[in-house]
């Protein structure tokens, strides 16, 4: 049976990203540190087309959450950003020409749009039907396999609310933000009931497993 | 050296008491369930005069955490609640005859107080220079031993943000309250940098221990 994930790091505080985020700093202040963690893995750097890198405990966390996911769902933000429409010249978002997903990517957005191949087997398809139509889209797809609710953080929590998410996992790094995108803003115990799967401590982030109770 | 400390149960959205909080629900909505997990030990209802309960994972969490605490720093809601003022007939607080800490406590309040001895070796002290002149204080009465900073959540912001904070634990408990008091508000990046001293698992509760950097 097909699992719907998500699997984010965040600050001790909550944040998914810092206060402020622009183009120079999409994360927002303080938010790159979030990712430490992972971008220093090797398993991480080469599924981004990088050599060199670090295997640690983490490792073994990073290659399970990635084992097994045959589509993505993802906001219109963490696709390419900007103000919402294509403009004349479609932008391409940020991935470059091989994204790191090699799978189907189901982008959340207002606007309708051809599907998008790229490299190495990433193609973003573009869904106006909300969340849910998303999901449902990626599921489709994937038969077998999982579908990872990749982010931001709106379309993580319309797809709590909406009750779609089997399993997540947070990477509660030692760092406060002060402010920045809540995770888990605007939902609340009638929306979201879980309990914990698995907690695993490294050096440099705290991985905490939560399944969702239905 | 005397280490000063606090420990605290949190949701799994950071807040350490529930929306709404009154006389009948004084944890706001959904924040006794923060508890749960300490309140059936043995070791707790022990500690308050209570028989029966259980030994758990949580109970060695439970007792390392208490001891060698020697004295409490708490805020005047967390004493007592009411308007902060003492009235004709000063209130004696939430915690009765014989209140659970046996020791020193250092209560911040904006009014003079002469100290309240109870029985089983609580004595409350009213402190009306601050949060600094309480530890400061606490820190004297105990030679030897740690001090708590017991709550509420403005009395732990203004000890981190003093920089008087040695070491942290959380009990992250796997609920969301969707709203309440965030244990963190207010402090950011320059307030406070910690590093991760130990993480524990158990059934209904993650105790995730911090050190402060300096």
């Amino acid at each position: 049976m097909t699992q719907v994930k998500f699997d984010i790091s965040t600050s001790l505080d909550g944040y998914i990203a810092g206060p402020d985020p622009d183009l120079e700093q999409p994360l927002g202040a303080g938010g790159e540190q979030l990712h430490d963690w992972v971008v220093k893995l090797s398993i991480w750097r080469e599924q981004h087309g990088l050599a060199g890198g670090e295997v640690s405990a983490d490792t073994e966390i990073m290659a399970e959450a990635t084992d097994g996911i045959a589509a993505y769902v993802m906001g219109r933000g963490m696709f390419g950003g900007g103000d919402g429409s294509w403009g004349d010249e479609p932008w391409s978002g940020w991935w470059g020409e091989e994204p790191p997903f090699h799978a189907p990517v189901f982008v959340v957005t207002h606007h309708a749009r051809a599907p998008l191949p790229r490299e190495g087997g990433t193609t973003f398809h573009f869904v106006t039907e909300g969340v849910e139509a998303a999901v449902a889209r990626a599921q489709q797809a994937v038969g077998e396999g999982d579908v990872l609710v990749a982010g931001g953080a709106s379309v993580i929590q319309q797809a709590l609310r909406a009750g779609l998410v089997d399993e997540f996992q947070l990477h509660v790094t030692p760092v406060l933000l002060g402010g920045g995108t809540p995770l888990f803003a605007g939902l609340g115990p009638d929306d979201v009931q879980v309990e914990t799967v698995r907690v695993v401590e490294s050096p440099s982030v705290t991985h905490l497993k939560y399944r969702v109770v239905r």
